[in-house]
């Protein structure tokens, strides 16, 4: 997510003095307090100094309010302390939403149960068929191409040659060590991999900076990568400073926008995943033919989506997929939406008669820490997969387990939708040539 | 969601019977044949009848099957019955994700208290703060511009002549009407509203064809859309029995893809909504000013994403916003990538001193009835709003208001964050004026 | 070419008056003049009333004050008369593009030596190739699916209700006979065919109204429709004279940028080209095999674009032959931009052996009168090719044939290079075969 | 321009022999022969060993073939022989496209006349108004930030692994300095610069490998590019026989399509130019003012372009200009395409009174020698401009002069337009003002 200043999560984040709660009075007069608007919704907890009665005594007085009973959003069963100054202010209650689980996935010879949390019919149940079918042609296979995070920082000059000696100096392999050696000492995890300029506007005066770096099992965007990125700026505000920090970020990392700079550079966890799916699975698990597969896959997925003028959407329904393992696992569904692309092939494997498939998805931004990760659902589901928590032996490898798993699911649920819509059109093609 | 073949979810939409359960033992015993393999996962709510005790049983065989207990994943306080062929096969527990309540969001003169389902530190306290600048600047107006889903169909002819034919009937005005009739005649709510075709590939051989449609209160990709394009299918097909329905949806709609036709042609709810900032509240509420603002958005929301090279992302954030208010109000999150898009305006007030801040969002694509609006957490939050299930007086109406609420929030979050990022910078200028 | 104001051109457009010369004295004394400023080396048609001596003047004066003589740049045999207020200011002579003839196309049923050009090696030659191979294989045979040229004007407007008053009432079927008849008597050759909105920035106060027209033979953009636009414009203001007209024309359009929408509305002419190439023919004239131009087109033309992040460049070298055409016949180059794009598909035919290709060009942006058509050179290139100026039978078909001349070349330029590209990997094969 | 196949080339370039014509007769005979077919026309030069002759020849031979006369289309004063295995096949005379002179164009300093060779009224007009507004505004100032042709190889391999090797080895820096080596071994021109790797389709199969590298003065796309890329793909078939060459250029490079990775990653020239326009100017020479301007960039070419869909065509008019300059200096007007984009950014300047004018352009693809810049005409112009061949004390800096001036104008005609605009604007706005 987008960099919240860290002044206002410090508001929350401080512990909570247990003094306050004394002179407050009972829950009803509490409550009166909040509908009458004496005391801000948003200072219960700190005022209260416990995290449950604070949403209790918000439901309660929201429900006043509005005069709409909160009957059905659950409230118990649900540890509200471990939201504060990390996942939600002022919650009320939570939604349910079910998880199934698909699976088992092979892929790079291991097996996998993918927990889906979604309230769509049927993908769960296609997915898993794609998972058969995978399985039964001997499993998937991945690569995991970049793994690096990016944000930007964009910088203002009063004067051009100013603002170009930043860049100099910034692109300069023989300061890279430097700049390395301070962006990386703000964070276990962060390893600085490239610094890349852009200038803009009034020429040579507004320099848009985008870092690229490891962040191990976070996803990073925000304490990882503010911290590091801040520490450097710091620094440089010594050679520089008349340098106007503008922005950070400055729109050209590209988080949670459909931009072209992640399909080309990669952003998160870039992954292949390809699969052979044997003619006979093809025909008895996804009651379709290769031949059928191949030519749709050109007819919509590269075709219909030229129609549309798509920018790296040559998918069938990778979202949907990318959604319900994001929503199991705690990440940050805001980033379902560059996590969602790019493309799908299906060709007819060298042999002439088998379906060769992949999914390619440069940007798939996911972690294992941090937060929705630690609410106790979404841990369990990472626990499901063996991805829990940071890995300490080598830290990132969880997150990218994660990202290659993701990208198996996507190929999965890609086949199996692929192949219903084939086998639709095969049905009708029976028919019209029964009714003829 | 893309429409997975009714086959499908007809398999787990039969009523139950209820005498197969006796013959299946205890639960210990059937736990053991799921894990053996004998039973399948996928089989179990159809052999016992019981879809809470098959989630139970499924649950227990996962975790002896892979030996990581799932201990954190909540499972009781739901009614699994209620997935049934409508949400999430195959269940084992849920996800909790907490709901903070932002608001009120003062908006068309009505307030609205905005549930937000996040697991993401500051979203929910930050859109709050967008909302009380907002509210102490006399409130938000929105423009409902279209309202209309779409759907593709991709045909196939043997010869350039017959797919012309069938072009030219289906863009006759005359045709329309009975189109139309037809269309309409298989759900209460649909309502034609445009046929476009676009010809491709072979030329003459392959035909788009993307229909336009109103679909009262619900999404309508799937039980709407499908049963009436079908229905005009059918139909036509006694005039052009040589027709081969090669994929539906066929990527021309564009769901769940970035792909620009939706950005002009809209697809689900259009909605512009902008709101006057006087100077005081940027000051006081945002601690900012209003020239920072409209310079941030320049450099940031249209020269940095330019930079990055998006199609449709000139915006700091709204994905974060409308990935709450769907997850809280069972949207599909899977339709979070096209909703999320557009532009974010900031210029000087003509009056010379306040603030205009407007989000266009052209495909928000929400609804009211079917999905995850029907669980009961998702529902309760709908409640809140005033817009559960679908509007007997005015079918539509329900989820239109859904959109211009999430198009209300959108415009309170990109406040808030840039309000955010320009009081870093002034911040930074501060410490570097007294440090020199 | 973008909306000069026609102030500027009035300018140059008023007739000479012949009384000037007298007191200017000789070409030497003028040159000087010229040199020294005295005499604005754009005002030389206008003082001397004789442009064939001005431009000999300007292109003398120009070699004095740079010190670089211009020889090499031919002057005369050009008749400078013919551009005054038409074509091109302050000439000094003209470049030689020399035009070479490809051909006969077969295109449906009719034969065209087509004139390009160019000064790049073997483009003429490669597409002259391809011309063969349609030839030898029957032909091609092309669709024009739209004619209309495209401008818009951005409105403002004080308050959000009078630019939805004004949207309604555009786009009120009701009163488009109206405006159609006011658009239409402004040109003989206009006529409306759709208005279409969109409300933008301060929401309901920035209003783009995209007007789509047919041009008759012209391209249109400048005389046909600003006038046409202006006179809808100027009675509009009647009843909405608190409306600013803030820009004609406003990017919607899109003329001369690589946008979306002229690929999914189409701009000028939309066309499309195909043609199935004998199997034989691939492999005799074309020196490569079926097989191998069906996978290269994926490969290059689908995939690699995308890698690429194009926008509606599933293309190989589109842009080669509709600039020569272009330049030949008069267009505007400018205009190459968005004529040059969208995608070229190869697929093996129902017969399993022949090639299917196909061009599909959704905005190809000619016409046979007007600009540069109205030259000599330019001209007899058009009668070459049986297009020369405006259709009297039927307005606007000389430049429709004109549009499907180029497509059906573009076809002939893909199918020549794709094959090249593959025999080269042919080629390449056999020599690391006999290697190893 | 995308490589043809050198074999093709080779045809023509070689050495015509003397002995051949004399049995072919009088020229009479000969166009009989080439009437009837039994002489192809494309062998003309080759039997005859005199371009003119040939040229002369084949036009009275199409002429009869077509019944349609030539007239108008000039012959003489060109040298047919200059043409030969160069620039333009089968050639029966050529275009005059006028050349008009703009300037002085003042930057970094310099003044420079500048020819523009267009069939376009106004334009060389209006862009001249602009070099008036920047020459008493002091002059405008560029910056060249990079400078490098790219072009792309698609391999294919028969297994991941193999793929993976070699994408390793490529992008291995120790390896760069043996392939850079290699590389620029070809060409005393190239100089390697980076070599980037994307695998696709396939995954590990297909292997799309972009190089970049500096060309001197010439554009280099063909010579240079392809017999370097040629180079180091046959030292690469040792190591890696079992490589397929799919395709030369793969389309990532990406030459002649609008795509993304050449604004992001620039390709040819990346140029940036700005002027500050003093408002006396803005009011005197533009007639309009600095506030208008800057209010219709953001409404024209930032939010106008937005509503389009555009993907990098944040601009007014910008190939018009590069479209002129292209043809004066023999430019290839097939690169209008990627050499027309990104973006014109006007703000107010830092003093609050004068305009601030920016356009970056990322992919300007120009050269000074092979092409068209070698014909008499094109080369006049080029040596207008002190460009003319390549530069002999440092290479590759004639190419980047004539971008920064191709920029410049750009910059001008942007300036212009956009004035002239806002003046119709304020003239409406008085207008319906005294009309009120």
């Amino acid at each position: 997510m987008e960099g919240f200043e860290k002044e206002e999560s410090t508001v929350l984040a401080k512990p909570l003095t247990k003094e306050c709660p004394v002179r407050l009075g009972g829950d009803e007069e509490i409550i009166e307090s909040v509908v009458t608007g004496m005391i801000p919704s948003d200072m219960l907890e700190l005022k209260l100094g416990d995290c449950n009665r604070a949403a209790k005594i918000r439901r309660e007085a929201l429900q006043r309010m509005t005069g709409r009973p909160l009957v059905g959003l659950p409230f118990g069963g649900f540890d509200y302390e471990s939201l504060l100054g990390r996942c939600c202010e002022m919650p009320v209650g939570y939604v349910q939403i079910p998880v199934g689980i698909a699976g088992p996935l092979l892929l790079d010879g291991m097996e996998y149960f993918v927990p889906m949390a979604t309230t769509e019919a049927c993908l769960v149940e296609s997915t898993n068929r794609g998972f058969k079918a995978i399985f039964a042609s001997g499993g998937a296979t991945s690569m995991l191409l970049t793994d690096g995070m990016t944000t930007t920082m964009s910088l203002r000059f009063g004067s051009a040659e100013r603002a170009s000696e930043l860049q100099l100096f910034l692109e300069d392999p023989i300061n890279f060590q430097t700049l390395a050696l301070l962006f990386n000492s703000s964070s276990r995890f962060a390893m600085l991999q490239s610094i890349r300029c852009a200038i803009f506007g009034k020429p040579g005066m507004n320099l848009y900076v985008r870092f690229t770096c490891s962040t191990g099992d976070a996803v990073g965007m925000n304490m990882v990568v503010s911290k590091c990125v801040q520490r450097v700026l710091d620094t440089l505000k010594n050679d520089f400073p008349d340098m106007d920090v503008v922005g950070i970020p400055g729109n050209f990392c590209s988080d949670m926008k459909p931009a072209a700079v992640n399909l080309i550079e990669g952003c998160g966890k870039s992954v292949l995943c390809q699969a052979i799916i044997k003619e006979e699975v093809v025909t008895k698990v996804l009651k379709t033919n290769v031949a059928a597969l191949v030519e749709l896959n050109v007819l919509k997925n590269l075709n219909g989506s030229t129609v549309a003028g798509t920018l790296g959407g040559f998918i069938a329904h990778t979202s949907n997929i990318v959604s319900a393992v994001f929503l199991a696992t705690g990440q940050d569904p805001a980033q379902i939406l560059e996590s969602s692309r790019w493309i799908t092939t299906m060709e007819v494997d060298i042999n002439g008669k088998d379906l060769h498939i992949s999914v390619n998805m440069p940007s798939i931004e996911v972690g294992t820490i941090g937060g929705g990760t630690q609410l106790a659902s979404q841990s369990a589901c990472l626990n499901l997969l063996g991805v829990k928590g940071g890995n300490k032996e080598l830290p990132g490898s969880n997150s990218r387990l994660l990202a290659t798993i993701i990208a198996g699911s996507v190929l999965a649920g890609e086949l199996s939708l692929m192949s219903a819509i084939t086998a639709g059109q095969l049905f009708n093609k029976d028919v019209s040539e029964t009714a003829s």
